[in-house]
């Protein structure tokens, strides 16, 4: 606990400038990421390290096939936000998009419950073309951000298809439909991967865990954001058979998820919303663990029953001083381990 | 001459009321149609004639594949028209259209040559995905044409892919790209239709056909726009088998084309730019033609040259009274022959 209060009370007066100025190791990070959160984390790491150091590496098993468009929504979530084109309300999707392509699509009756921007489908048109044409997601991605000028790499989970299938009282359920077009309030049973037995991380992937100095798992939903990308074969091994720390940020404060249905799906499977079922969940692939102050007491708790060392500091990232704020103070404690 | 300066009296003092409620036989027409000009005399007849009279048999051999869509520039541009939907200052296209996606496509290098509307990017969508999945031509375009409230019959020539090459001074290109892309400015030395060989009109096509009381090739350009239609295997036969008088409208007026590169392409070819040189082109084909009464002398050589009768009279269309007085002008002259 006294490391957080230090770390915010330094928070108070901190510059952008000063945060991005003072000195950090040339340290490779990899960061397992989901869509808003995981964004989050990565436009915060962008601040502090040169780009050459970082990688992303995405959950796939959102993606899906809408109107004959292959659509990679955390993809597109991390390279928009990296690229400075997300819309800022919403945290997804490009800002001040228009939606006249929808508008006609239901003129024509079409499925419009996902919200398919006339500037995003641009993305969506040409990552389903080349996909179509045999390029692999990995060249895809950087591809798109190379046109982008996102010089961090992203790297797809894998270049197989992956499904995330929501069970839930009412059947089973595709990811986007539980997602989106009901608003993620069906009551949850479990989740499953469809193809992740036949999936394998890219070696693109392997590469950078095994050359990474951190590995963070970013504040993204721990059952339909990271499972998928810890379910890949030979990944749990590789992470726990890597030197390098691996910390976890909770996607979880105060018993409430920071976006999203974490909290919800965890109530409905019968865990406490809590930053303990995140490390829990993580167990053994972590040698840390980032919470919020306000869940201090459940810092203690991770300590002592899974011997994962933790940092309690403020995790809401209201803006983008706090995104870099946070970033360096994760990595101070990952290096600091 | 005579006809056509009674007519052109006539129409002075003609409101769009008159043309519309005044007696028609109820007969089936079938016309052969390209782009804008067919477009419009499409909608001339929509405004005379019950739905299930008329028959539009459109030029799918501009067809091509960009970004992995399927786009029909002709068949959208009869459907947009027969919908109101289409953009009144050019003709083609969904008035009130943004340009968003192609914006983003622009950022990513993409081609943008073909301009691409939002919403129009909502029928490319759709088509190219039911085409995918397996569904013809024809069956796609009856059901965007459902779904937009289009009552009369628009069928594609063929549910096989033909596609026209422009032989130009510096090679052959593809017609999307000779005709926008470039904007017609090479030098034409001939055009083929690349699949023709292999294509067949639909059975709705011929069906139609032998169906028709009155067959009308449209105000398009004889090269690109009708002659694809009339290459298909049989089509030439069936056409000069059927009872049905067969009557032409001049994409020619003093020298010039309606729109497009009809009359440069004539020229380029060592043909005179004239309404004989169209009936020429169809020749055996007709039973009648319809010429501007700016062209009254070319009627003379037509009819003694060729044994084809004619009308002469304003064939211009300026607006949508102006193309239902036609369509009765060229009705009335079809059906008295």
């Amino acid at each position: 606990m006294d490391a957080a209060v230090h770390h915010e009370e330094e928070r108070q007066d901190t510059s952008i400038a000063q945060v991005v100025n003072s000195e950090l190791p040339e340290v490779n990070i990899v960061a397992l990421l989901g869509g808003v959160g995981g964004a989050k984390l990565a436009s915060g790491l962008a601040q502090l390290l040169p780009p050459e150091r970082l990688t992303f590496v995405v959950n796939t098993a959102d993606d899906f096939e809408h109107l004959g468009l292959h659509i990679s929504p955390d993809l597109d979530t991390v390279m928009y936000t990296l690229a400075g084109l997300v819309n800022p309300e919403t945290g997804w999707g490009i800002k001040d998009d228009t939606w006249n392509t929808l508008a006609m699509l239901a003129c024509y009756e079409a499925p419009t419950w996902f919200r398919l921007g006339d500037r995003d489908l641009a993305t969506h048109l040409l990552r389903s073309q080349w996909l179509r044409e045999g390029f692999p997601l990995t060249w895809v991605t950087r591809q798109l951000c190379w046109l982008l000028g996102v010089p961090q790499t992203i790297l797809p989970m894998s270049d197989d298809p992956v499904h995330t299938r929501v069970l839930t009282e009412n059947g089973e359920i595709a990811f986007q439909e539980y997602f989106v077009r009901y608003a993620w309030q069906p009551r949850i049973k479990g989740v499953r991967f469809e193809g992740i037995e036949q999936a394998q991380p890219t070696r693109e992937v392997v590469s950078a865990l095994r050359n990474a100095d951190v590995i963070l798992f970013g504040p993204s939903n721990p059952f339909v954001s990271l499972d998928p990308i810890l379910a890949l074969p030979a990944m749990r091994r590789i992470l726990s058979t890597v030197r390098a720390p691996r910390i976890a940020i909770s996607p979880i404060v105060a018993g409430r998820a920071l976006k999203g249905p974490a909290a919800k799906m965890m109530n409905e499977l019968n865990m406490e919303a809590s930053p303990v079922t995140v490390a829990a969940h993580y167990r053994d692939l972590l040698t840390g663990f980032v919470l919020d102050r306000q869940d201090v007491p459940c810092a203690a708790v991770i300590a002592e029953q899974m011997g994962i060392r933790t940092l309690a500091t403020d995790i809401i990232m209201r803006d983008e001083p706090d995104r870099a704020r946070l970033a360096r103070e994760i990595l101070q404690f990952a290096l600091q381990g």
